[in-house]
């Protein structure tokens, strides 16, 4: 019915009324098991928060909830009666004994007048005593003064009912500290002990404020005054905690609570120092070494800690333990805290992760926000850690105290430990979280400022040259924050605790350069000669601008190379070394240490980039021509068609030369090794078997990492040694299998080129530099390849029967491949013939009414060519004649030739296809250093091997197609095949 | 000078004293900073711990040590004389007072003996009194009797030096509990009120022993009394909180904590219940739901919770906000637990993270271990979480009470609740740590087994068909796990907490089952039909086995489509509405839920592979011809060189036929797509863009997700969904790449290859089926293509310039790719001529004797061969003429062709191509939802996305290496061309 009435109304309302109806539908659902929130603070004063239904519930007749709010209590003026505890029952008291007793079970008349409580109230100094000696309950209570003189000497305890001996430094003065003595903090002082002019603000340098701390104007001058007057130790000790929540800053005018420190401190000058170091004094917590300057040096960088570290073997040591003496605010020793190594950390981490920390030469590093309001939660006060390194020793253990630097201590105004070493001043004890000292009208109010120790950082230095794990002693950093309180739950505050290990990487930046300069040294005389072989292969001797530039170029690959070896060698040198030593005796360089690093791989890059290029663009400038060696079969059928065909009788098909260009277009981009393959092995590598995890900045050389454990950063300089060096395994490994197996059983292309050109009777004749180049001899043993099918096939017979001659260009050898030096007369003849092919590119080709002209006159360059270049190798141009000889070993090592073909030109034999030096595949090594260096730039940069993986892939295809492109125009350009045949 | 003498000694003991050496170094070099590591207990009992020094330092004369050592107290019999505090002094007391005060100060006569303290001792019941009333301290101590009878009610204090009122409980009895009364706990019960034979056992079942525990020893009978008789809240709950140790189990035999708690609730089965919930009394916490039968699928899935979540928009609501109310072991409620979501969690793991656990819509499971040293240290007392949901309302804060099922909870000795889940009880109240119920000698001593929740998980279960996100109310099962102490520093515990959220699947399943049955018979008629089209092609018209087969593989293709759709789509679907949804209508299926979707996957890939194995086997067993139309120039020429060669004249060059070839065997493998490219960009995207976060099991659609936040684990369905659409996307834009804009603009092989073919005066005929395939018309309009460069260029550029006919079979038409139906008798008659041809690769091969005599057959066969298609292209063949015709739309949607070719063979225009069908080219689509099954196969495998791309490529590489190898051998045996012109 009700959903009756409802559904009329909503025709005039019908959006909110719908919602409506859902949520009261809601509610009508679940009314069962829903619950309505109380808390003790939400119930009225007559009722009590039943802590099992969890709700509040009515007090009985003539009661009032208690402060907590969980029980019921009698009113003022009633007393509790009670048959059993679940009930109590109160009654009003009599009008002749109007109070309650203290326990709230009897009434009793007063002496005085009544608290507001309805107790008896006694004036101050008397006590109140409501039972006799017996426990029976007086009828009137009474008021009883203390006796403060001898042989009482007391005063009313704190709850005011009993009479107490008075604290020990009230006695002789009768339990009241009259002047002149002074009263703070409980106790009492004699006069002129210590001025009661100090200063208990607190300086918040970041804030650029200070305030009246609550906590120090309630304790500063009592602890200074107990600590120096009656050599009080948690006194001593609360000083100085006031002091550390200083950050130890010190300043000569005001009498904070560094200088009272100070002060005790240099009046405990007579007395012997603590445990044999000077700057502990008895009684005095250690708080700061000495000031004199370069003390931090001598203390941080003399002697080494006696302990080793190894990472493996017998004596395997990597154990960092911390131990700390705890205190509190007031000076209290705690307890020695075991495992200070955790306490230090705030972060929340699972115990395995926070133990990574101090597991020798596993840089760490952790950080996390926390919210204002769960740090107010969990440091209600802070704790004060005087951090120690556990050295070991079985009974005797030993420990060894953290030099502490306090990176915001202020020395005079200065911050001293943010400049040079030898200025710094180390102390000692610091605290995480201290939300007590920015408390400033009373110690229970909020916080106006908090101040939090945002980065603690602990760092090991090697001694240098140690091969025996030896540090010297840690250094602990510690840098405070100052929060301004403005709203508890949403600001955060960001902390990090890291340990890093440092070692002097001087000698080995010093090895590197040195390495640099002999190699970069010995690159100039490569590059020289290199430009010198250049000069004479082009057939010029002069020294010019282009030279200059050639060496330069020639200079860029070689000290790429340099610089290439130098960082690969560097990187794994860390790998090795790092990962493999037993005995601590270097650790990484630290991330600003790897900058130098970073910029040798950048220089290498940019310089393989360079020689790269220019390979490229002699690639795809090569001269090439292709001598077709076939002649018309027969002078007979010359005559019969002459009629038909106007220059040549028979044509000699141009379908072989076709077929060879075509070929030689497919190999121009062939690798010794699968590019792709290359990637996706290296990939493979790294992030599929984890040879990743090898990078990271730990001694683990283990390739699977729990993902419970800790994961330290990487480190660039590995990561490069690691891919570089991969990268250049694989690559090896795929030469080595193509060269040794692929191409002895499955195919060479390069062989099969030069197959080629024999079976299709046209040699090859290549020009890279204007008189020097390489020639493939395709002349066909059988004189004739444009046949059918039967007569190639027979011929390709007889050929492996042997039953005709060897392919080589002299009688009876087999050497089809040569390198050329041309005689200089050679060169001038060729060029002229070649000048009107080589116009072609010219601006000339755009006039397109002379095209058909100049094509006629390429074709007959083309033929006057063929016939020429056929009768020089034929030896039919006397004046133009050439030797085959073989190239000294010295010639190939230094790749120059030491004879000028001044009378005859050169073939050089060349049993190694040299002339693949024209294509990809004879410049392998440089293109796997390309694109080793493109991968690790890519990968230094954005520290991901899936990104660097996937631009050396891109990379690799557009230089490939560019190389392609150009090359194919190339081809086109020199031996007029048409391009529409290079498919 | 101690060196020397030393390394005199050396000679004979070497090695040990060199090691001794450099330790005796070591403690010269860093004596300066090193201090023994020294506790309170380390110092003797007279020396006290100096908290300043750290050290061990003696005390004044007549004193020792106090009990916490950091002190040091004068003797007993010795007063404490103080002029300051620092130095305490002590006097023996004089022999007529030989007793020290209660506070040490003073010296007093006893009444009675001293005690071992050197303080005076009363008998029992008696208070000492050492001064009067004013705070003087007598001559002699008294000893005075308490008034335990009406009206003093009295008993000695817990320090004994005063008479207090005694405990509500006594005061019947005249303080002293008398029999029959029972006193228990500190308290005295009136007789009857409960028999005191209780069993205060804790069972550990999964240990297969119960122990004694001492805290139950001590408590259980006394809270239990104290909760029936008195009603005490507190004891209630403490009696509740030993039934939750006792993990809740209850059994009828004996009277355990849970027992006595239910005869307690059903004594309170009178009274009203709390907040209207029947399973909750009055006084008692809330244990247990009812056990009827069922009731746990009735509170779980009847009435959804009255709050929405939604992941978007105006009302996104995602957060899950637990309280709990947080009872000590005691029974005294602490606090409302605001952030009882982190409380639960026992790894420690920053805000951020934890936080995550209570964002709707994220699959949460944190584990971590932690060693039973640190539980013990940080939980010495259980405490006990009432888990609420808060439902929010202002004002009026409504909370749902979670239900709670323990994983090990008995009953009468079952474990019911790892039964069905009618059998479920469900109950309230959890603990997470109990180191307390194990304890079996005291309740200070170590603990004998402890008990941790070692998985705590809330599940929330979606209301079906919802779309506004109602939920369920959650349930929260805790599984305890008994850990018997043996070694607490080694041994460790493993946690986990974990968030779930489920729906009911059955009718996504359902569906999914549906479109496989409607697909799968849709894909049995396309079967059958392509069966019938194959048979035609054939030319066979029997069922056979043959049939059957080819029946199956047609169909294993189309159900490998059917089942990839079904589950790309599947995939998409969750992809989609799970990511994009606003309000929650739809949560992910658990990992098990996923499993039938992982079968459904591996059948489409299995059948996928069957039908790309199929093809691939087609492909490489094609029927191929390469026409020669080249006739000899001239017949004049033909007697004049009749001596030379014996068969034909003037021979035509096999040269382009060669080409022809060559390129035919490379374009075999080229594709629309570049698979490795492929492959880089979808690693691309999944893995350095991150898309693979958007398969995170939570409802964020983000592809950065910063290193602090929490990351949940993967759901299979959406990785799949996801990579298997980004490679279809990936695929689609790159087919439309190469075929819309590479095709038309850079090259199309294709097309390149039918030029050729124009262009070398070659056709070629491709037989897939015996009697159809495809024709490439290549009769050059020329004429003449065996010819050289001036005339080839001259013919093109007369092409260009339309001086001459079109390529095109018919005359003046273009059209040079055809689909061949061939009639039956030219069929017979392709089929003789050929015999010789095929039997070439017949074993016959081996013979090696006939090997030349073979290979003229062979040739001639191929001659006839070529002399016989080109007179049928010709029309030369009058009865086996063919005509040319336009195939019909429908004929080409359903790939089968109408009409048969009983006289005349048919030629059916196709522009499109399709002889491509027989290369990689045009089976892009099987190819690539090949590859993306195998990606994601591989990938659903390893969880690892860059594995899943390795493989890929080297399963790509090894298909085509195959398809290659086995395609150029097929060429080979078909053409007669040799192998080593396939290059």
């Amino acid at each position: 019915m009700a959903t009756g009435t409802l559904s009329h109304v909503a025709n005039r309302y019908r959006a909110p009324l719908t919602l409506y109806l859902l949520i009261y539908t809601d509610l009508l659902d679940c009314q069962q098991f829903v619950v309505p929130y109380k808390t003790p603070s939400d119930c009225s004063a007559e009722e009590f928060f039943d802590i099992s239904s969890l709700s509040c519930v009515k007090c009985g007749p003539n009661q009032r909830r208690s402060t907590t709010g969980l029980i019921c209590i009698c009113k003022t003026g009633y007393q509790t009666l009670t048959t059993d505890t679940a009930s109590v029952t109160c009654r009003q008291c009599p009008t002749d004994k109007p109070a309650v007793t203290k326990g709230g079970f009897g009434c009793i008349r007063c002496p005085g007048s009544l608290s507001d409580e309805g107790h008896c109230q006694c004036p101050p100094g008397d006590i109140l005593v409501e039972r006799d000696v017996n426990g029976n309950l007086l009828e009137e209570a009474r008021c009883v003064t203390c006796n403060g003189n001898t042989p009482g000497l007391s005063v009313p305890n704190s709850s005011g009912d009993r009479c107490e001996r008075c604290q020990a430094t009230f006695i002789n003065s009768s339990c009241v500290c009259n002047p002149p003595n002074i009263q703070a903090g409980g106790l009492c002082f004699p006069p002129g002990s210590l001025s009661t002019n100090v200063n208990p603000s607190v300086n918040y340098a970041q804030l650029k404020f200070s305030i009246q701390s609550a906590w120090f104007v309630k304790n500063l001058y009592s602890s200074s005054a107990a600590c120096l007057v009656f050599s009080n130790l948690t006194a001593c000790q609360a000083l100085g905690n006031m002091c550390v929540m200083n950050m130890h800053s010190f300043s000569g005018i005001s009498t904070d609570a560094c200088r009272l420190f100070n002060i005790i401190f240099r009046s405990r000058a007579p007395l012997s120092s603590t445990q044999d170091i000077s700057y502990w004094r008895v009684n005095l917590p250690w708080l700061y070494y000495g000031d004199e300057p370069g003390l931090a040096s001598r203390v941080l960088q003399t002697d080494p800690v006696p302990i080793r570290f190894s990472f493996r073997g017998r004596n395997k040591n990597t154990d960092v333990k911390l131990l700390a003496a705890v205190y509190n605010v007031r000076g209290e020793f705690l307890r020695w805290e075991q495992e200070a190594g955790r306490s230090l950390q705030l972060c929340p981490e699972t115990a395995t992760k926070q133990a990574a920390a101090f597991s020798f030469g596993t840089a760490y590093q952790q950080s996390c926000d926390f919210s204002v309001a769960e740090l107010l939660g969990t440091h209600p006060e802070p704790l004060f850690y005087d951090v120690f390194m556990d050295l070991g020793g079985g009974e005797n253990r030993k420990l060894l105290p953290l030099p502490t630097l306090i990176y915001n201590q202020q020395y005079n105004g200065r911050f001293i430990n943010q400049e040079n070493m030898k200025n710094w001043y180390l102390s000692r004890r610091i605290f995480l979280v201290d939300t007590l000292s920015g408390r400033e009208k009373s110690i229970g109010s909020q916080p106006k400022v908090i101040r939090v120790a945002t980065s603690v950082k602990i760092r090991f230095q090697l001694v240098p040259r140690t091969q025996e794990g030896q540090v010297y002693p840690p250094l602990l950093t510690v840098t405070y924050s100052d929060v301004l309180i403005t709203d508890i739950n949403t600001q955060t505050v960001s902390t990090t605790f890291a340990v890093e290990y440092e070692m002097d990487q001087n000698e080995a930046r010093m090895k590197t350069d040195t390495a640099l300069g002999v190699m970069g040294g010995v690159a100039v005389l490569y590059s020289l000669l290199k430009t010198v072989s250049w000069k004479r292969r082009i057939g010029s001797v002069h020294i010019d601008v282009e030279a200059i530039l050639k060496f330069l170029l020639f200079y860029a690959g070689d000290l790429a190379n340099v610089f290439f070896a130098v960082t690969v060698g560097t990187g794994l040198y860390w790998l090795i070394f790092y990962k493999a030593q037993q005995f601590v005796s270097v650790v990484l360089p630290l991330p600003a240490q790897e900058e130098q690093f970073v910029t040798y791989i950048g220089c290498a890059f940019a310089l393989k980039a360079i020689q790269f290029l220019h390979k490229l663009i002699i690639q795809v400038s090569v001269d090439i021509f292709f001598i077709d060696w076939e002649r018309p079969r027969s002078k007979a059928s010359r005559t019969a068609q002459a009629g038909e065909v106007k220059r040549e009788p028979a044509p000699v098909s141009i379908w072989r030369t076709y077929f060879v260009a075509n070929e030689w277009n497919e190999i121009q981009t062939i690798r010794k090794i699968s590019p792709t393959f290359q990637i996706m092995a290296v990939l493979f590598f790294l992030e599929v078997l984890g040879f990743s995890n090898l990078a990271l900045r730990d001694p683990w050389p283990t390739l699977e990492r729990s993902s419970q454990a800790y994961t330290p950063s990487y480190s660039l300089m590995l990561r490069y040694g690691l891919a570089a060096s991969l990268w250049l395994c694989i690559g090896l490994l795929q030469v080595i299998f193509f060269t040794v197996f692929h191409e002895h059983f499955v195919e060479d292309k390069i062989r099969q080129f030069v197959d080629l050109c024999s079976i299709s009777n046209v040699s090859v004749l290549l020009l890279s530099h204007r008189s020097f180049g390489y020639y493939i001899h395709g002349r066909s043993v059988h004189g004739h390849a444009d046949t059918n099918m039967e007569e190639m096939n027979n011929n390709l017979k007889r050929e492996s029967e042997s039953l005709c001659g060897q392919r080589g260009l002299l009688p009876n050898t087999e050497i089809q491949t040569f390198q050329v030096s041309l005689a200089r007369r050679l060169c001038e003849q060729y060029e002229r013939i070649r000048e009107p092919l080589s116009r072609r590119s010219g601006p000339s080709r755009l006039m397109d009414a002379g095209s058909a002209n100049l094509f006629e006159q390429n074709t007959r360059a083309y033929h006057t060519m063929n016939h020429f270049l056929g009768s020089v190798i034929d030896h039919a141009q006397p004046d133009m004649d050439y030797i085959v000889k073989d190239k000294l070993m010295f010639e190939r090592v230094i790749g120059m030739e030491f004879l000028e073909p001044n009378e005859k030109s050169i073939f050089y034999n060349d049993e190694a296809h040299s002339f693949s030096d024209l294509l990809y595949y004879g410049n392998e090594a440089t293109l796997l250093i390309f694109d080793t260096l493109f991968f690790c730039v890519v990968d230094l940069g954005s520290q991901n091997f899936v990104l660097a993986s996937v631009l050396t892939y891109v990379q690799q295809m557009i230089f490939r197609l560019i190389r392609n492109t150009l090359g194919r125009k190339n081809l086109v350009n020199k031996t007029l095949v048409d391009e529409r045949f290079l498919i």
